[in-house]
């Protein structure tokens, strides 16, 4: 048996399975009829998302839209959206996208019950979720007999590599961008093959071209509405791990990339080890997390990096890497400098001197309780050798990560409070597992 | 008295030495005519240089030509100028230039007697010194009464600050440069002021229109050869270096821009005390200095510290500064790093996944000994963390130094022997004032 065939033995629902899958959503689409007549609304239920189109892997999510015509206010459109959901579900959770909807269990699935505007052209769609139907419509009518299983590989595939998923937290592939490359491609090997033609800025379309230019670094250009790029979350860094675990799979094809072991957790000495071999320092800022929803969490906790980033090499710090994680309640965000003391003089580069400002220079600095030595003239230009206001970054990030813009969530949270820990106190205070995720650096 | 009356106090001749230095020229002159007539050769003496021009220090050298007609060759120029030198000089010493001349003592002046061809027009120079008699004539011509003294002040001043001579060793003014510099603004003062204009390429003329583009920061077209830069040694650090001194002399003059005092040997712990409050290391590289004149000398020590400045930044170290002096019989190549030390990873980049060479790569490395951890992505890009090479600057030094390109005497140096010290060191081994001259870093 190919590695394949036993994969899709773990991942397609049993005969049982399915049956069932279909049965609960008969039941909830006659549910949600009954009740859309009781309350006297002109709506109907639609099934979406990959069970619609047969693309769901084992225990999936029923994602159930609720139609409503046009005419009706947004107003109740959220209204009855609601209600719909409350009566339905067990324990219902609310989540906002750009309206609200509920989430929750339906006789032993978890399912969500969106509300929608049925809409004639997905370009004239009246709310966000309006292309959905569109989507899954087109999807449904183009993925010939046994796609559907190619698909599934595909998503299992991202999901092992760790590409699955277009929320901020992955920046991966969305389940029907995967469709789409199977649409594309015609079969799950054939779609790995095709990323080695894949390029920064590489464009693919099906029926529909491009109707603008985009920036992403993969173009998927949407078939139900060409000014749509399906693949815009996809990061530049997913993309390549893609394309590199691609050919690797191609090469040398295991069932581990599909279902990859989870990492064990090390030895505190284990990872002192790694450290210590390696000669850097580790700073870890530690925040507490802000009680949000991941999508609106994981972009203030990249910008967060990055800025953290930014603050160490505008210090002259020099960073090997950074790293964010979401642990528990906290936010862990790591950095590894070639060397966590800088020494106490830095230079400090002036204009050229025969312009006016070089006087001013000059003036600043001379008498500066800052000057260690200077004015000299190197390549030309005017340096004063000064003392450098953070030596040590452990300080630096202490006194400064408060100023820095982090997204709103992140800057409340880190007024109120946070920590930084250096090399073994992050061990010390239980971060030995994140830290080895951090030294694990695969593609 | 002015401050510029109390330098030409020290600096103009007395009246008494004035006539004896006339005396002597003029010893010289019948000495050389008497022996041309012996030897029964066409040829007669020229005194050049700043006696000659009335813009000589105290304490001058004589410089005397000796003028061959055109239709001598070579070798008789070569032959009766070294025994007209042998004939007047005591204890002559040889120098090679384009062809070889004696410099030696006369009657307590120390003097060189030059052989040169007499040609009628300086483009269509025989020898490389034939064009210096018309540089004196042209001189002679335009200078004005009393401006000989400001070209006094202004050779003074030049080498107060440490620009004086056109050499590899400094890289500053010629006299004959600053001669035209005092025709061009007129007075010291003005050229002082002159120098405000300056700019990276300035081109200052007098009668004659540059005939072709020069690269050199300042370009002073030749009045007698418009094809040639007659500021062509001046660097830019020596130019930017007299543009800052100008305006502060000009601002505050003071009679150490002339007359600076020399800086004290410092106390052991003093410099200690200084590389503390750096808190940078230091390296000296030390070769034997090979017998040679400083011409040949020079650019080849310049050539050394920039060599010996890439090597480090190659291999990653940040480099604060560095300097060669030669002291006694040996060169000290200075380096100043922010550390002498480097973690033992080191991040090495490859290409892009999606080119062919992105296996090769990858194969390369994955089974490397050097290998601590990757691949892995970083802005679309493979990386591996790989052990260093030279963790530690001094051990880098010691191996690679030979390696370098440092110029013919030099690397015949090094491949003899050559030390590297750090830090302590550098003091224990007797290079306190060198180094203290390095840390005293000024424009």
């Amino acid at each position: 048996m190919s590695t394949e065939e036993r994969v899709l033995k773990r991942i397609v629902p049993s005969k049982s399975e399915e049956e069932r899958l279909r049965e609960v959503i008969t039941i909830l689409k006659r549910m949600l009829e009954s009740e859309i007549e009781n309350l006297g609304i002109e709506a109907h239920p639609l099934l979406v998302g990959s069970t619609s189109k047969g693309t769901h892997l084992k225990d999936p999510e029923i994602d159930m839209f609720v139609c409503f015509s046009p005419s009706t206010s947004r107003a109740d459109l959220e209204k009855y959206g609601l209600m719909l959901g409350d009566y339905a579900l067990n324990k219902p959770e609310r989540h906002y996208a750009e309206h609200p909807y509920l989430s929750g269990d339906f006789e032993g699935f978890e399912t969500e019950i969106v509300p929608c505007y049925e809409v004639k052209d997905p370009r004239k769609k009246l709310s966000a979720v309006d292309r959905t139907p569109f989507h899954t419509a087109y999807v449904k009518e183009n993925l010939k007999k046994g796609q559907n299983d190619e698909v599934r590989l595909l998503k299992r595939f991202a999901k092992g590599i760790g590409v699955y998923g277009a929320e901020a937290k992955v920046q991966g592939l969305s389940g029907y961008l995967c469709e789409l490359l199977v649409l594309k491609y015609g079969t799950f090997q054939k779609v790995l093959k095709g990323t080695s033609r894949w390029r920064n800025g590489y464009v693919i379309e099906l029926d529909k071209k491009a109707k603008k230019r985009f920036r992403e670094p993969l173009v998927f250009i949407d078939p139900v509405d060409s000014g749509r790029n399906v693949a815009s979350a996809l990061s530049l860094d997913q993309m390549s791990r893609l394309m590199y675990r691609s050919k690797s799979y191609l090469d040398n094809p295991k069932i581990s990339f599909f279902f990859p072991r989870e990492p064990k957790k090390p030895t505190k000495q284990a990872v002192q080890k790694k450290m210590d071999a390696r000669g850097t320092d580790f700073l870890a800022v530690v925040v507490k997390k802000p009680d949000v929803v991941d999508d609106i969490l994981y972009p203030q906790v990249w910008k967060a990096e990055k800025s953290i980033r930014t603050l160490c090499e505008k210090y002259d710090f020099t960073v090997h890497d950074t790293s964010a994680q979401v642990v528990d309640n906290e936010i862990l965000i790591f950095v590894e400098l070639n060397s966590a003391e800088l020494p106490m003089v830095r230079k400090h580069m002036g204009p050229v001197p025969w312009l006016k400002n070089a006087d001013d220079f000059v003036e600043k600095w001379k008498g500066s309780r800052k000057r260690i030595a200077g004015p000299y003239v190197e390549n030309g230009r005017l340096f004063f050798d000064l003392k450098r206001e953070y030596r040590n970054a452990k300080i630096l990030l202490k006194k400064e990560v408060r100023t820095l813009g982090l997204g709103k969530n992140l800057d409340e949270a880190v007024s109120k409070t946070f920590y930084v820990l250096m090399n073994e106190e992050i061990l010390s205070k239980g971060h030995t597992f994140p830290l080895s995720k951090f030294l694990q650096k695969s593609v």
